[in-house]
């Protein structure tokens, strides 16, 4: 028998998006529940990272678990991406996702957004079956499933308040605070931790907030991959900027431009998506380039992820299974510079 | 010590409502998530019927259980009428819902959308807490909600898609599917199914059979109240007509239009909200008149009725708490000719 370590870039990413495909309904005597289906399996069939999932087995494992009995919570974890994908589009107006047009564009929103709903019963419909509630820690991981869409509905709510009253203001500590809620607990402090329990073991603190740095690192770095151009990774190019979404470059433009500056970039940024012209963001991108924005950003991603690597391998120290270690750090490791 | 049956009314509504809102957080730090948690009280506290609430608490005294042991299933109850309002007053463009503005024509669509998820989490976090836990049929408990919010929300995509599509041949036959789907289930046939689940009592078939065409009565009731002038119950006279939904009073009256007619129905119905005129309603209404369909939907609502009760009161012959369960019937009976 081979080890999961030989082929686990190709194994751990297939299994759980063949265990989430095999959770959705497909047929129903109904041809518009058959539709309404689709419609479910949608963004889980387009191709993603699968991050959250493959985070949360090579946790399982370096702690000393099995990869296979984490496997329904991994895609559970991956059902809660793609609903909360599916609502996060509706919600900022988003065009593309995972390079097609987002659910919405496709379904109109009322059927998008009810699909969204009925994927999130999906997701507790798997926590709620046996092979997860078979785990010594299936009450844990159930309420790590609600703490965590807490604190990324309320993160979501701050990022919505802000655009929602034109608020350019943000202080980095409020930016930072936000994509904690937001991104970080989901895209990896959450993770991690499931990954513990998955392997009955109490998550240390350390992990914990290794897993907060590395994920706020993961948010900046997509912020900075948006206006990037040229490279192609599923979004819109500039789509944040169309969206008037607050991130760290524009926090880092708005403490450094001028009044006038400030005065103009609220005024193009704070139009509505329809009635925001090329040149609008053509000369944000122009002002983002003059004050060097896009490189702080990044510089500020690279140290959070320097700082949660140093943690997190502080804390591997003292997992029972190194190699599978070793992985886990190595792909946290390409989060702060990845190009997708 | 008054038993429960002297108030009641006055009692069941009011802990389900005092227990709801104990579970909703009030104040953050941020104040951006303190008006978060506002939105997600903003329904709770409106006075709705808690009709579903009310359902369970009764069918579990009629069957031998004590209602405070239901007290969080019945809480936990509303919050899933409370975040499905919320997404389906997004998705049908309503603009009132209990006698004020619908939540997005408050707060706009991005906000409410997210606090009906973070609603529906709170739903989940009751059901995952002791109360709830420590009953002896938990398991069973969540995995009645986990069926009963999938079938209402393929109702809902089986109600959009029509409108989606501008199909209104919609079949008799197809209409009772739909809203079995939509709202029997959740309003009635589930609330009494939990209910004997509570008291720890296996749900017998017949109540599950009467509990449907009851709440496809209160569905059906529902439609005829909207379209009948005069009686204020909390929704925008004629609101069905101007979002184009589908009831069993256009299904009756397209069945007997002439082809005109339904030529001219078609398009006044099919028109978007904004581009609706009074006109295009004053019109509709006049035909539903001519062809008697709210008296045909009346009585339709009534033999539906008449038949779950029927049912019901069969079943209710085994059922150990004689008064408890001449008060729910007393409870049901009033549903297909309610004002409210």
């Amino acid at each position: 028998m081979r080890s999961w370590h030989d082929n686990w870039q190709e194994v751990f990413p297939k299994k759980i998006r063949e265990t989430v495909l095999a959770t959705l309904p497909k047929q129903h005597r109904l041809e518009e529940l058959t539709r309404f289906y689709q419609l479910l399996g949608d963004y889980p069939h387009r191709t993603g990272k699968v991050l959250r999932g493959q985070l949360l087995l090579l946790s399982t494992t370096a702690h000393g678990g099995r990869w296979r009995h984490a496997l329904t919570v991994a895609a559970a974890l991956e059902l809660f991406q793609n609903w909360v994908l599916i609502h996060d589009d509706i919600e900022d107006a988003s065009e593309e996702r995972r390079g097609s047009p987002t659910l919405h564009k496709l379904a109109g929103i009322p059927l998008a957004l009810n699909a969204g709903d009925a994927l999130h019963v999906y997701m507790w419909d798997l926590l709620l079956t046996p092979p997860v509630q078979t785990l010594p820690r299936a009450d844990e991981i159930l309420r790590e499933f609600v703490w965590m869409i807490h604190r990324t509905a309320e993160g979501q709510h701050l990022d919505l308040s802000w655009i929602d009253e034109k608020r350019f203001d943000i202080s980095e500590e409020a930016y930072l605070e936000m994509v904690t809620l937001k991104t970080a607990f989901y895209t990896v402090a959450c993770p991690l931790r499931m990954g513990a329990l998955c392997a009955d073991q109490e998550p240390s603190e350390d992990l914990w907030k290794a897993g907060r740095e590395l994920g706020v690192a993961f948010q900046i770095r997509d912020d900075v991959l948006n206006l990037s151009p040229g490279i192609s990774y599923g979004k819109e190019f500039a789509g944040d900027l169309y969206e008037g979404k607050r991130t760290l470059i524009l926090v880092h433009l708005f403490a450094h431009a001028t009044a006038d500056e400030k005065t103009e970039l609220s005024e193009r940024l704070g139009r509505s998506r329809s009635l925001k012209r090329p040149e609008d963001i053509e000369r944000i991108l122009e002002l983002i380039e003059r004050y060097d924005s896009l490189t702080y950003a990044q510089k500020v991603a690279d140290n959070k992820a320097k700082a949660g690597l140093r943690q997190l391998r502080e804390v591997a120290a003292d997992f029972p299974e190194k190699r599978a270690s070793a992985t886990l750090i190595g792909l946290l490791q390409t989060l702060s510079h990845r190009n997708k």
